[in-house]
């Protein structure tokens, strides 16, 4: 059996944690792992199987012998150094979104779309995390039923934006509680000019806005959903929203389905037995997906079904998952574990 | 100029706060102000108006001489004290959901449809708090454009589930903090028969659960604004989820309007100068609604307008308002204020 040299670029980072710990979990042989970061990391020492590993500073030099590389430390770190991982050989897993919607990138759920790996350059975009959960709920329902419109509300956890944006969440809600003024650095988007506090709020803007109104995060929502699920037709809109927790996102979503007559047990039915999704949908029992249950788990859970008063192919479903898990780690692990069984890598 | 006898059932609670309050800064020329609540808070004194006043006990000929009694103590003590306060000449202003669908009973937003009230009798009903803020905003909208459909998607706060659920929050939230278990006893709805904790979680469950699927919160919403609005064959679907926010619901809300090419600006145009509306649009400045700014206030705020991608007669919203008040305590007084104008009372 292959063992594989992996390395991790932005080891130290909130997905570069989980990235660490899932690998574990992980089909993946591994021969080596290399934990790589910027240069002020660079020494620290994580856990790997019970092993110390030395964090090393990411240079050009750092991919030789790597087979498998997951990337996850941000747009401008892939941009600086996923050819010199291509081109030793690596397969590049990148985690952020700066090769989602390059037409020659394969981005990829791989209960939804694996066929794409295929067509790989030695390089797969893992997407964005709301899109992940959204799609592997909405692929089986597709695949069933058809699909021709989506409308989806986030509620997004705040460790999307990174360890320092959770510090912040439980500085500003101390703070709250204690009478004193919240101090917000990060949200709603480090790059943006004005910053509010997360705790006991609602964000609508999650990444800078386009100039049409719509910010990033939607628009990474509607076109990587396109791509993924292979409908440039779909009709999608998306509001994204940042909500005061820690970790997993919640989504309600709106949809459309293209057959006459579906049912919500139908729905159900399908869901069931789909590939990485948990069915959790029994008002009876008060069971629904929420963030407190699904967060540390790989799954993406699906509850809330139930038609449209008014449009008999309307439906609307509450799916949340790990935003770190599924919605990055996981998904990036699952990735190669798919192309190595492909034979791809 | 008339003076006004005016009672409050339920003054001791989170909207029974907010009531007194509010009152001093209304136009009511008020003559007595009656605290009334339960036995247990009877004798309890409270501030209106730098004056101390005693909480009486309700009873039945606690509503002698009252002209304007706000009910907010639940719907079992409006169905057992309503017909006692109308029998002595009070117009009853019910904030419970006891009557809100009741077809003789006016449901009212005072922007909205205040020709209502000229049909009461005795009693009008004050809608749900997600409703109100949500008709506030599309009522001039529809106005202008004509409005086929409503999806909307709720962020609600947990001061809607009255102040013990507040404190729960509270003291969740430091368990969390301190790394211990929170303890769950209120929410989703104190009269169901599981409990999740909010802090740091969203919980799709408001109210108890109809047969269909949807929660009662889910049709009151659906319910009330077509009444409200007078408008029986709109297409109205919600999804109502509670979020760690104190006060202040914050809604993503799609409509579709009748008329052919409507612009983003024309419906802000629209709104910036509707009563009650203050339009917070402005994403090259950041911007938009959050709980934060609009907790305290009366108006209701929206912003984050934007065309849908697809269909060009559908828009999304984001709209924010303080649920005790213009959700509750405010719109009440608005109520009692426009029948005093109106010479209703």
């Amino acid at each position: 059996m292959k063992k594989y040299n992996v390395a991790i670029v932005g080891a130290t980072g909130a997905v570069g944690e989980k990235l660490i710990q899932l690998l574990e979990d992980s089909s993946i042989a591994i021969n080596e792992l290399h934990l790589l970061a910027s240069a002020r990391s660079a020494g620290r020492k994580l856990i790997f199987n019970s092993q110390e590993v030395t964090v090393e500073e990411t240079t050009e030099s750092a991919f030789k012998g790597i087979d498998i590389a997951f990337f996850s430390a941000g747009g401008s770190i892939t941009q600086k150094f996923h050819q010199a991982a291509r081109d030793s050989g690596a397969i590049v897993i990148d985690n952020t979104s700066a090769f989602r919607m390059d037409p020659n990138t394969p981005l990829v759920v791989p209960e939804v779309n694996p066929e794409a790996l295929r067509d790989h350059t030695y390089l797969i975009a893992n997407p964005n995390c709301s899109t992940i959960q959204m799609v592997a709920a909405l692929k089986p329902i597709e695949a069933a039923f058809g699909l021709d419109r989506v409308i989806v509300s986030t509620y997004q956890a705040v460790s999307g934006a990174g360890l320092h944006a959770l510090e912040e969440l439980e500085e500003q809600t101390k703070a709250v509680l204690a009478g004193e003024e919240p101090k917000a650095n990060i949200l709603p988007s480090g790059g943006d000019k004005k910053h509010y506090p997360i705790a006991f709020n609602a964000i609508p803007q999650i990444d800078l806005f386009s100039e049409d109104g719509y910010t990033f995060e939607e628009w990474k929502m509607m076109n990587e959903t396109k791509k993924i699920m292979g409908l440039p037709n779909l009709k999608i809109a998306a509001t994204c929203v940042r909500i005061p927790v820690m970790s997993g996102h919640s989504e309600s979503v709106y949809i459309e389905v293209e057959k006459d007559g579906v049912t919500a047990d139908e729905i159900r039915e399908v869901l069931k037995d789909a590939p990485g999704i948990v069915l959790q949908d029994d008002p009876s029992t008060q069971t629904y997906p929420m963030v407190i249950t699904a967060v540390d788990k790989k799954d993406t859970y699906v509850g809330r079904i139930r038609r449209d008063v008014d449009n008999p192919k309307g439906f609307h479903l509450w799916i949340v998952s790990d935003n770190l898990i599924k919605g990055a780690a996981w998904n990036s692990i699952q990735i190669a574990e798919k192309m190595i069984e492909m034979a791809l890598v």
